[in-house]
């Protein structure tokens, strides 16, 4: 792309000449991400209560949705093979890069958009397999995201573990109140008031008591978000796969093929603890 | 979507506890870019010499995947009223906010990928228009982009300036490769190898006496690439807007009314010379 | 300093091998400062308020303790001529690089380290010129500092006079809280509380009706802080050297000569408005 | 210090209004550095080489000037209790605040320069006693400093080797060249040409058989370079206190005990393997 020239053979002074405006690409300031650090990139739907709306989500959880959601998720990770884990509840996700990735020289812009940008494309492309009836109409789902640094492989856990928590307790709100509002018929204000300083089990009990929902028989995927890893082996079925991931030192030898095994792979999304696992 | 609890009053000690981990939250790093520079988002299409192989684009210029480029663009100003002008030439795009923008509070990552994120849906939402007979198959086209800080007017114009100099060169030497190969028969490494070294003249003479081309009356669009900007006087049908707009002083007292101007204005996209202008 | 090695003829591995450890230098972060904005570099006495106590500052002002201020700065523009002008008051010092220096390459830590620690020596060496009879202890004073970046010339202008203003608004206050209670016998905190939500004219109508003081005649070293800039020419007695020096592009070709010539050129401090210059 | 105002009772126009200015303090950037990294302060002498030469130091070591260094560094430690550990060698010293300090607020621009400035002070405060013939004069030696950050003990420990390892190679070098100059009465051109591309091994026997010297039995302070720690135990004489401080978790809930303790605390100054420790 960089044929330049600034001489006229004519003895012309060309105009157009490169040179002349090259220095402004000197202000592109460095963004690599310190070495060492476990890379984690959250992306979030933008405007999305707004956008529920208008696509009528069913409440508290839309299945569609989620199904839509992790379905992207799943393709970011495929296209991706840096991340090692992925962590999705109700409008965000976070991917995970290996502490030791060299992908885009860590470059944040470079690592955060690429996710951004696949995974935002998946999502509108997929719509209609998941929402056949209702075409992706004009302003199109969008998402934002941003890079977060974790220097050491507990705090990346901990990091998961807030995020799942996050999503127990909105999960558990939000079952308690839709309840109350769709089979107990109260007015959303009335709802949202009540609810007003319960703790967890006082929901559980307003959801078993009034409405015959025993909350620990709701499905996982909405009580623990969904986890996104590779399943390295054939045999695997849990979670060990993406723990060893995480601590297992990527030696430049063994990367290409390592890459290769990776690409092959079969993803698994599974509904599980991770605090517990952590 | 914070309704953080710790205590169960059963007295049994809470798994999910968020607060626990809600210290993770910590390890994110402000990014809100200085104050008083131009922020210019630049996107570019990735891995986009292998896709565009894949969908037979003309070559030297693909008039259907410029206008979609252009499209994408226009709907990505349409949403953001902060930028006031954009630039675009083959698989890259410049997104100009306003120095003074507070938009997203200037966070870099919230504005880029903000911007990524539009670009990229639009890109693919719209592709059906411009490539009718070719359906989107996996992998998706995606795009990725960073920022860059111009403290300057004068220096954000030879910025752009810049690109559109990276333009004319390349479409310069493309347009007389092309002609080489398609119409004069040679082989793309014969051409390369005749054209090495040579300057604005010598192609424009290649051009002229083999094939009877005249560069000058080769689209401008091709030529100059593609300005976008807000037409807020309905009579206005120069750059002069977006130049004036570039130095207007935003004070907040007309903010809010300035933004609905700007989300009626008309949007125009032109190709004409922003070196001549600056 | 780099006569590395890793192999021991004798066929001992070698313990010492810095090549195994010299992965550690990767962590450093570059810091370079983004071109065409000037870079002012702060300084801050450290824990001054208790050092000026133990050596019996007088007050409001301490004449030999601003005298040493300004003689430690005059040292400091002397060693680094990319400095172009300085403004100091009370405990702290701004130093202002020009907006196109590449002193160091813009490194931000080099450039402030670099200029913490020539002032805070130079404090430390010419203290016993300013306080013969009292010799410096432990602990000895230090100073603080970091760079603040301004894209604009006008801007810079505008944090100049704010520190000046700064200076006006704590001289006045000072001036008037130290009569009340040197002269007037109120205690500090009697003055404190009439103080209290005073605008200037009632500040100055106190120093004036009760101890015939009138602010305007107090010495301008104490009111307007001090001015450090080179008197290119040897006529110039006014501010319009650093004015000048503020707006002039420096050529590469003339860095040398300029920097001769600045190394000769002799110092001037004044105590005069910045705000009216600007 | 902020008594600001800004009308004038009178109904005159203040001309000094520090609020129309303080939008200028806007323009600082954050700089607190990330949570849960090591983080190392390392200062260098500026302009040594000149500096020495011009205070005839010794070759290829001077006692005095190390013992300087390291008295100079000792009580930047002793006045910042939050260093849990530094090494120095030549005119170098790295200065290595604990992971989970919150001193202030972690900002990297206080924590450096606050080094720096003691350091520098110390240094041209305490040369009377190491150089009591030679009255330092102007140019006074000054220090630059830079942070980084190590995000695990281990490889904060290989930096510190690094380091080590660099003295080591470094002095052998200079003491077998200095010999060969000295002793051994060959030009520096010479000496320097006969040690190009020797290993290790060369300098040891050219030490050994030319001028009797064993390196091993050189003194420790020139081949290891000087660690500084607390000696918290009254008993220890080891380096295991350093050792276990570097992994101790600071509680909260300890820390003003902690605090005083350290600052009680005698400080010890060794000359040992930090290599074989790690």
């Amino acid at each position: 792309m960089a044929n330049s020239e600034s001489v006229d053979p004519n003895g012309h002074r060309l105009f157009l000449t490169p040179r002349r405006f090259e220095y402004t690409r000197k202000f592109e300031q460095p963004d690599e991400l310190p070495l060492s650090n476990w890379i984690v990139v959250r992306i979030d739907g933008r405007g999305f209560s707004k956008f529920t709306k208008r696509y009528h989500f069913e409440k508290p959880n839309d299945r569609r949705a989620i199904d839509l959601m992790n379905s992207a998720a799943m393709e970011t990770v495929r296209g991706l093979v840096d991340i090692v884990v992925a962590y999705g509840q109700s409008d965000e996700y976070s991917f995970v890069f290996h502490e030791d990735t060299t992908l885009f020289e860590r470059r944040a812009h470079k690592l955060v958009t690429t996710v951004v940008s696949t995974f935002s494309v998946q999502y509108a492309m997929q719509w209609p397999t998941f929402f056949p009836d209702q075409p992706l109409t004009e302003p199109f789902p969008t998402f934002d995201g941003r890079p977060v640094l974790y220097p050491k492989l507990k705090i990346l856990r901990d990091y998961l573990s807030w995020r799942q928590a996050d999503c127990h307790i909105n999960n558990l709100y939000n079952t308690t109140f839709w309840a109350m509002v769709q089979q107990g018929g109260q007015s959303p204000t009335e709802a949202e008031l009540e609810l007003k300083g319960t703790l967890s089990a006082d929901k559980n009990e307003i959801l078993f008591s009034r409405f015959g929902i025993n909350y620990n028989k709701e499905p996982q995927v909405f009580k623990k978000g969904t986890v996104i890893y590779r399943d390295l082996s054939t045999t695997a079925s849990t979670l060990e796969d993406a723990r060893s991931e995480l601590e297992k030192p990527t030696s430049k030898t063994q990367a290409e093929k390592e890459r290769k095994r990776k690409q092959k792979a079969t993803l698994v999304a599974e509904h599980v603890d991770i605090i517990k696992a952590a």
